[in-house]
């Protein structure tokens, strides 16, 4: 039997937001890989082995895959969301690009998933129905200047933007200056969104104003999106819907 | 009965990558609207209708959605991909801003799938892996100028870009002169990723240096992925894998 890796997407928390072709690749696994909280949405099974490990040990993670697929095991890697942003599948190539020559004989998958902006957008309504940015704002693997010059770029082409890892314990003053970037160069009723835990039982999604937010609507559960200039609200007896038109405001 | 309408995406292609919320969605309606090529994927059975439209009658489908749920119909608009990105969501939530009334007594729900950008980034490795823009290069709804500027400030960004909709029999000359602009501002060797028909039988991926880049390597069913200055190529046996790191170049 050959060994093989696949990097595969688990969605942002639903079940049934799982693919298909995701679930196959669990079911004829040897082995599953991944942070702490993904593998545990694994169900244990004979022919198995579960490997949770924790958070920032992606590069040791996918040198375990590497090595367990090299001895002939099916391997899947679990990332939530979409494993390609900013998550498992780049670690993966970078530990390739500089592991041993023999990792390259193992063939490698990725199959995508439903990522957090996807799903938070489609919950609140199409906020990200025109141009757009995807930005992470952890400033542990990038200088943070990079990610304020990237948001001020974002903010003056008047994209919708998504920011994934906003906040965190440890990083717990990042998304204030943000935040205070954003208040600066937006219109004060330009909108915001404050998507938590999107698609589990404790989902929860504040709209705001820039005038209104503030940098503790956010923790490393929230997925925000700015809208862009464009972009508005529509009240109805039953829901709140956020959109950004797919015309732009000059035409 | 009450109606809805659910806006669901159908993915890239890939009948696998149809998540287990909208085949729900699909096997409960009653009525299936969306553009022709993406209702011909939706399998006939007793008890359904399917209502084919051609291209540029967004709105028009709307309103024929918001009609039939009036009258108690359980509606699904498919979109090929996601329906929030440059697809039908906002379309329908434009229509029901301008609508009348009692379509505001309609549930509407939008149901995530796999965008042509994920699911070709997961195709080639991981060329989303760190911050990208995601960028419309049909100018139908908005001027072209805008387009220039968002390219611009992206590029300044140094973000990966994905543009949809490239390049059509209507509009043979955008991407020319997009391409244009990228060649006088990359270098040379800075990779270009043309994913033509992702995850269907006919998928074609063609990895080009910027350099090498021609217009007619795009058309409307092409996806194209600028990286980003730090994105490179592995080479295997087997593959060539695309990645762009995590970490900032700077660092």
């Amino acid at each position: 039997m050959s060994g093989s890796i696949m990097i595969a997407g688990l969605g942002p928390g639903a079940e049934d937001m799982i693919t298909p072709e995701v679930r196959t690749a669990i079911d004829n696994a040897t082995d599953i890989i991944g942070y702490i909280p993904y593998v545990a949405r694994i169900a244990p099974r004979a022919g198995l082995s579960l490997h949770p490990s924790d958070n920032k040990e992606e590069l040791d993670r996918a040198a375990h895959a590497f090595e367990l697929a090299c001895k002939g095991h099916k391997v899947v890697i679990v990332s939530s969301g979409d494993p390609g942003v900013f998550a498992m599948a780049a670690a993966v190539f970078e530990a390739l690009e500089t592991g041993p020559e023999r990792w390259k004989q193992i063939d490698i998958e990725v199959l995508p998933g439903i990522t957090a902006m996807l799903a938070a957008a489609a919950a609140c309504g199409a906020p990200l129905g025109h141009d757009f940015c995807c930005i992470n704002l952890s400033d542990n693997l990038k200088p943070f200047a990079l990610i304020e010059k990237r948001v001020g770029l974002a903010l003056e082409g008047d994209f919708a933007i998504a920011f994934y890892n906003p906040r965190s314990k440890s990083r717990p003053h990042g998304f204030e200056k943000i935040l205070t970037l954003i208040k600066a160069r937006c219109p004060a009723d330009q909108l915001i969104i404050f998507a938590r835990a999107i698609s589990t039982g404790e989902q929860k999604i504040t709209v705001k104003t820039i005038a209104e937010a503030q940098p503790d609507m956010a923790d490393m559960r929230t997925l925000v999106i700015v809208g862009a200039k464009a972009s508005r609200k529509i009240d109805t007896p039953h829901k709140t819907y956020i959109f950004t038109p797919r015309s732009s405001p000059s035409q």
